[in-house]
């Protein structure tokens, strides 16, 4: 059996994921995608950096707005491996991301799916297109691996 | 007539909101205190450092989690001058703040009384105790006679 190859973007957010896991966060990673060009990647790092912010989305957002020297990222595309949470679902309305390509889905933290479902509530400023399940087993089986070596 | 003084942590807030006006920013400043000490200020900058996510609530729990040097602000208190969005309800649920104070209500782009009610959503994973309208004639008419003056 040939297993359909995944797409560039989300291979690399799953190799952030890694990074991550090899850092002792807990394994997630995201990627940023201008005009078919990664012009950002980062994995969550809140232990590393003392900072409840630095999930995987919020760091590629801010790397990716930094490099264009813009408050916003218009146009672009965010590839990350776990359902955004709903400060990660808000940074992206304020980001004005175009797209949101998400690996597994997170019925405890995630919202956009799942709890505040962000770009679904009342006068929401943005909504970007949404896409999930891509790279879906890869990115749950390495949060299952993570946990499963904490506990 | 006397007017109740403003406790001094939401004065403090809305000098930097006051600071952001300034700067050209939209005027919304937030503090941190941990033990009735301030341990962080800030206010809104997204254009001034090309972050769509430098709200003044991120900023404060970035700079406060940073000078603790840990990940979460557990029994801290945030004052923000406007309601929280989605983002920074989510950074504040991160951040595990025990109790937010904030001025005025934002019905556009909050998400704890508005839109996504982050805190009151389904799977919520901690929920500060929340109060409001402490100063929030003072940060409403900052902000109206901010946009007034750019209209």
């Amino acid at each position: 059996m040939t297993r359909w190859p995944l797409p560039e973007p989300m291979r690399m957010a799953l190799e952030a994921a890694a990074s991550a896991a090899d850092a002792g966060e807990v394994p997630i990673g995201a990627v940023i995608v201008k005009d078919g060009v990664v012009i950002a990647a980062a994995h969550n790092s809140p232990r590393e950096d003392h900072d409840p912010t630095a999930h995987a989305e919020v760091m590629a957002i801010r790397a990716a707005a930094a490099k264009l020297g813009q408050e916003r990222l218009t146009g672009c595309d965010l590839w990350v491996t776990l359902e955004p949470c709903a400060m990660c679902a808000g940074a992206i309305v304020h980001a004005r991301l175009a797209r949101v390509y998400y690996a597994a889905s997170d019925p405890k933290g995630g919202a956009v799916e799942h709890g505040a479902k962000v770009f679904d509530a009342p006068g929401c400023l943005h909504r970007p297109e949404v896409y999930s399940g891509i790279g879906e087993s890869e990115a749950a089986d390495m949060l299952r691996d993570f946990f499963k070596a904490r506990r």
